[in-house]
This record gives C-alpha cells, structure tokens and sequence, in this order.
C-alpha cells in the first residue's frame, strides 16, 4: 500500500492501513460479483436470525436485558419486542447463530455475518441508511473481519479463541464506522476499542454462550464506532503494535494476509452458507448420508452398521457418543449421521430433543464408527454401509455441499431461509420477507427488512 | 478444597470452587481486618470516581452512551446524570482509573475497586443493599479478581494484557452473583459469560481505552450476573479448561493461587491506595523527591542534575523524555520527579498539561538521567542529586509510600481524596460525601454513597 510506511520493525501499518480503506472504498469499486456475494450473506442472515428468534437462548438473552434497555429503536429480528441499538445488536447476533445454520469463512470458520449484520442492521434504524450503501458498508466489515482471521489462523484458534467473537469485533467495528463515516484517526481509535472487547473461547461450544460470542462481538463493535465518534481515543495500532491484539491472542502474525491484494481479492466473496444446522466439521457426512437415503430408498430399514472415515477435527469437535439434547446432537456425527439416513433432514428440525432421542435414531447411531484419517480433506467423507445381508455400500464424498466448490444455489439459500423462518412467523410472512430481503440494493431504507420481519411476528402473536 | 474432585487431569476445578465459595461465605467469615481494609478501599475509590468525573475521558464517554441508555437508575458520581446500570458501571469504572489516582494489588498491578465496585453500586441503585452486604460482595470479588491474576501473572501480563481489565471482569461477576444471589451453577455460568467478555490490552496505555478497560469489566462483568440469573448458561469450566480462560491467555497457571488458603489467607487485605496519580513504578521516585525537597527547602532551585536508578520496568512503562500534556506526564519519571522536586506534588495537580509545560519544570527535567538496575526492588529508588556549587545529595528510598510496607494511613487517604473530589464537587460537599463513605457500614442503604455525590455535583452546577 502506497503512503503507509512501515515500522521501523518492519511491521506494516495495518490498523492504518485498513481504517484508510474501510473509509475510502467507494461502492462502485466492489465489482458486481463480490456484492452479488455480499447480498446472498444478507439474505442467508435474514432467514437465521428470524429462524433463532424463538429459541430459548434468545428467551433467556430477552430476559436479562429486556429492563435495561434504551429507546427501543432496533427490532429484533422475527419478534414483536424492540431494543436500543447495543441490546438489539447482541440478541441478533445470538439468533443469527444459534442453530448452526449461518455462514462460514471456510479458510478461519468465521462466521462472517453475526458480528457484521447484526451491528450494522441495528444502527441502520436509527441512522437510516441505503441497502446499497448498507451492502458496501456490511462487505468492507466482513473483508476486515476475515483478513484479520487470515491473519492470525490458525494458531489463535488452536489456542482457544473462538474466532468468530475475536475478530467479529473489528468487522463490526469497521462496518459500524464506515457507515456512520468516522475519520480515519476515529477509525483507528474504533479499532483500537473493539481489540480491547475482543473475546470469546471454544471452551463455550455447546453452550449459549457460543452464540453470546457474534452477539457480543457485534455489540461491542457497534460501541466502538459510537464511542469512536464522540472522541474517545485508543492507541491508534491496535492491532499490530508489540503488545497488541494480534501478538497477544496469537503465536502467529501473516501482515500479509491484512495487506497484500486488499481491494482486488476478495476475502468477502469465499463466504458459504451452511446447509445444515450444525458445525460444517459434519456436513460431509450428512451430504453423504443424505445422497445414500436417496440412492437407497427403503433399503435404509435394513442397514446393520455404518463405518465413517473422516478428518480428525470431525472426532474432536463433534465425537458425542450418547447426545440426550438437540443442542448436544450438534456435537455428534453419530447423530447427524443417523438422522440424515433415517430422515434425510440436517435443517433445525434434525437437531431437536425430540429426534434426538428418536428410538429408531438411536439404534442407528449406536452402530456408527468412526475413524480418522489426517489424510482425509475437511470437507470429505467415506461412508461404507454395511447391510443386514450382509452387502455393502461404499459411498465417498470428495466435496460436501455448502464448501467452496460445492456453493449453494440462491434456491437452496431461499430453501434454507423459508425452512427456518417459517417455523417462526409462518409462511406467508416469510415468503413476504424473503422477497424484500432480496431486494436490498433497491431499497432507500434498509431498516425496512427489520422491521417487516417484526411485523411478521406481531401479525403471528395475534393469529396464535 | 474438600467437596471437590479434580478433573481427571489433575487440574482443581477453580471455577467451580470459587464460585461455591463466593455464594457461601458468611459476613461474619470475613476477618475484621480485612473488612476494615474493604472499607478503605471503597473510601478510596469513592473518592476517585468522584476526582475524574469532569476529565474529558468521561466526557466523551458520556457522549458517546447518554442517548442509548435505558432506565436512568444508577449514578454517575460526582455529576447530575443519571444511566442504566451498564452505562454507569462502564462510565463509573472509568472515571474511577483516570486519574491514574486509585488502588492498586501489588502483586499482580490489578487495579481492583474499579471493575467490581463499578459493578455492585450500579446494582444497588436498583436492588438495595445494606452498606455491610455491599462490602461483603465486594471484599468477595476482589478476592476473586485478585486469585484469579495471582494464577497467570506475570506471563499473562507480559503477554499484552491489561490484567486490571481481564481479570477484573471475574470479580465484578463474583460481587454481583453474589449480591443477586445466584444459584452456584448460575455463578459457574457467569464467571463462564464472564472469560467471554475478558479483554483489555496494555498497548492502550496512554490513552483513553486504558480506562475504558476497568469500565468495561465492570459493565461486562455486572451483565454476566444479570444474564445467567435469567438462564442464560455457559461452561461451568471456564477458567480452568483446556481451551478456557487461563490457557489461553497465559503460559502460566499456577491453580494453587486460587484455591491454597481461599477464605484464610486476603488478596483483598492486600490492597493500596496510590499516594501520586500516575504509575505505580514512577512511586519511589517521586517520594524520594518530595523528601528531598522537604530537606532542602529553597535550595531545590540550585539543582544542576539528578541521577536516578531505579528498576528496569520504570524506563519500560514511563520513560517518556519530552512529555506534551498532562497524560504524557503520567508516562514519564523525568518529568514526575521534575514536579515532585519543584512543586512537591504528585497528585493530579501534577499531571496537567500546564504543568508539563511550565518552563522551570521542563528545564529541570532535561537534567535529570535515569540508569535501570534489575537488583534493585520495584518500590526503591536510588536518587543523587548534583548541585551547582558541586555538590551532591544522596536519597535511597528503600520502600515507597504507598507500597505494602508503608501503607497509607486513613488521613493519607481522606487527603488524596479531598484533593481530588473538591476540584469537581468543592470541599463542603467532598467533606458529607467522605463521612458517609466511612459510615458505609452502618448504611441500611449504600446508593446513598453514590446518589450524595450526584447531589453535590447537582448543587455545584448551580452555583457555577
């Protein structure tokens, strides 16, 4: 980057560096491909954050906040209730994630939209704002935001960090900040604020608190840009400095990964939508599976034992033997497996205690194993079905769907948001909202999807 | 700690321990001496909430969160404005460290009324509390706070962290807990909503975000309490886990500082109350100077040189040479010693930017050297000054003012905190504002504390 000197360490200025960009870049250099990307983010965001609205995370969130809340200018998304901005940036942010069904930065496990979205959608109410211009803004938080991921990954993941809140902060942050159009200097202070909020450990997966991370995230990110912008100074380095963020939460710093091709490769444009309701360690599988049952029709009665070979992440964070929740059916491939062949389903209908403790499920379950293999790519599988006569069925996933090579369709991203969002404020509602949502870059007020979204909910409270 | 099993690594279960012990120490478990410190240490830090309540930081604080707050219920003490609890908790948490003028635990640098005491009297103002239940919460969290550092320092400090913010987040959610009375596994839950919210870096020392972070452990702090009373759950691990709070953020835990002699053996007795308002390495230098000047008299004005030697960590922290403003004064010995010889001061009168530029100050400065010595103690100092005629003075300060071995007396105390609050609410309403806080104890009530201070501020502002 012309004009930004590096430290006498040799270090490159990257808070200076990605402050001056976020508040530079002009829409019309994003090419067409990358917001055509941005917008599918958007839409797949919309369909989680309605479809979390009624969870009983979100329930216990609303409860807790609900007295303390300032004006109630932000909806929260598929529910009748309002919050300020800070409050309603948080319980997004938990919705949005609280199936397991967002988005994914394959190359971090970002998941990019629950800090980002969930900040900016609620300052767009108070500060109205284009979907054109909310789409730019939401894309620059999300480069941000991955760029610093590719930064650090994955030894600040390997370390704890749960990187979707660690580095979700500056994504806000940065989203919040440009469209509220701080200076560069506040720039660089709303970074430097947001690194010292910066937080979250894996230690809380399977918890509520794992969805508390974008929610915080994103909070906290939209505090940093208002406190920013009324003149609250932080070290203007954040980021890279020697006892910054990057070199205290991390034993690795790739500057190279912030700097080199910022503005002309796309780090906002590789985000994935998942297609099942759980972490993407076990998409392979439920893909697998999924395209047995459909191979295989009836057969799937008659199936004595099911051999896995996977990559070993897939043992580590989902090896749950005996799940008795939905919640902990997320964390065992044994399940999802069962599931996908018995039901053919991994939306958030698969993951329910209900189905979990499905007596059929779990007789299947019980005959899965699973070995690992480093070999193994993370987003492959090999599955040998072994029936009750004895024959075999050796099915091998080289691609799941939902990775890179395997994208989803607008069509299975408008199935994804109708399944989820249905369950919540019904079908024609849903229906309703999906076509504005992907309206966005049309509309002159994107608070408007908010918003129809909460009408929504009220029109079903009093249908109910 | 009997009840509790290790886990099967051999790791004490720390969170599960401190949380039981936080929820069932009795008032009356709690040595009259270290309650007797509790009190001095809430004196002290009423008086440092109330002395930065007109800084500029807390100015644009106070811009930035005013129009977002909810239920105005809690104190900004020392001013007319009313916040939620968070807000207050944030703005009071900073104000409270501004000044660089508060109390600090020696052997971690944590500063621990800021965070907790922050937290708990911004709860009172909506959930009454006896002056002694207060203190009993608060004794409880700072103890808490304080293991909790002992367990990762230095190699956490060392790493970047502002520990005063990371670890202050646990004890603000130990005194809350304990004040709203959670349940033991909702405690676990919220020392777990708590890691997820533990940030704070060393990088921002300097500027406003270092005050921001015992601010913002507060706020964060008091919502992990909030939100696992309301079911929101989390690890019941989470500092000690493979992937929590203390592997993640240190190479170093050392369990047997949480658990070894908990509810026998006080952090919290252990506190200090800054005798000068600025870092606490700088302290021996200004003490030793003040001395001299009291030796010398008039005769300060015939210094040719000083020649300090003193511990490595005062050039690392505060070797500033040419300090600008007042905040840069508080970085920098040359300029502390300076002051301390000229005008014998060392409070926040000290640290302005009028005084760091007066030119007989600055001129003394630039004659003063500094040589680092790793033998000797961080609380001595070695001062030799040379006078023009050639001759030379010689002062060794073997343990400074302040330090654990020269505490501050309770007159020390009530002088730190008249100076400091007279400036924002004048000395009539400073002298209620100090008697009340010493009759804490009796107080059926302690917002009482909080709400004089906006009173005198009220009154102040019209009589302005």
């Amino acid at each position: 980057m012309s004009g930004h000197q590096p430290t006498p360490e040799g270090t490159p200025k990257v808070t200076e560096i990605l402050a001056d960009w976020v508040i530079t870049t002009q829409t019309e250099d994003i090419p067409a491909t990358v917001r055509a990307e941005g917008l599918r983010t958007f839409v797949n965001w919309v369909g989680c954050a309605v479809g979390g609205a009624r969870h009983e995370t979100t329930d216990a969130a609303l409860r807790a906040v609900m007295p303390f809340s300032g004006p109630r200018s932000a909806t929260v998304l598929g529910r009748p209730e309002k919050l300020d901005i800070f409050h309603a940036a948080l319980v997004n942010g938990i919705t949005s994630h609280v199936l397991d069904y967002d988005d994914t930065h394959l190359k971090t496990i970002i998941h990019p939209a629950g800090p980002v979205v969930s900040a900016l959608l609620a300052l767009a109410e108070i500060r109205p704002m284009s979907g054109e211009d909310f789409l730019t803004a939401m894309i620059l938080g999300i480069e941000v935001e991955c760029r610093i991921g590719n930064c650090v990954y994955p030894h600040h993941y390997d370390r704890g960090w749960h990187i979707t809140g660690t580095a979700g902060v500056f994504g806000a942050a940065a989203a919040v900040g440009r469209a509220i159009n701080l200076s560069p200097q506040q720039m660089r202070w709303a970074f430097g604020i947001a690194a010292s909020q910066s937080s979250g450990f894996r230690e809380m997966f399977g918890t509520m608190t794992k969805s508390f991370h974008p929610g915080s995230a994103a909070k906290n990110g939209l505090l940093a840009a208002i406190m920013a912008e009324a003149g609250f100074d932080s070290s203007e380095r954040a980021i890279e400095a020697p006892r910054g963020w990057a070199k205290t939460t991390s034993d690795k710093q790739d500057w190279s990964e912030i700097v080199d091709g910022l503005g002309t490769s796309w780090e906002a444009a590789l985000n994935s939508y998942k297609p099942f309701a759980c972490g993407i360690v076990i998409h392979p599988t439920i893909d697998g599976c999924i395209q047995i049952r459909a191979e295989i029709g009836d057969k799937v009665n008659e199936i004595a034992s099911v051999a896995l070979t996977t990559h070993p992440l897939v043992l580590e964070l989902t090896g749950k033997r005996d799940p008795k929740t939905g919640l902990e059916g997320k964390f065992s491939v044994f399940h999802s497996a069962a599931c996908a062949l018995l039901r053919g389903d991994g939306a958030p209908t698969a993951f329910t205690d209900e189905i979990v403790n499905s007596p059929d499920i779990v007789a299947l379950r019980d005959t899965i194993t699973a070995t690992t293999d480093p070999t193994c790519h993370e987003a492959s599988v090999d599955i040998v079905i072994t029936f009750k006569d004895g024959s075999t069925l050796h099915k091998h996933v080289e691609r799941a769907i939902g990775s890179s090579d395997v994208p989803l369709s607008d069509d299975q991203i408008n199935g994804k948001f109708t399944v989820q969002s249905a369950m919540v404020i019904g079908q024609e509602a849903t229906q309703k909202l999906l076509d504005i949502a992907w309206k966005t870059p049309l509309l002159s007020d994107v608070g408007d999807v908010a918003r129809m979204s909460a009408h929504a909910a009220k029109d079903q409270a009093v249908a109910e």
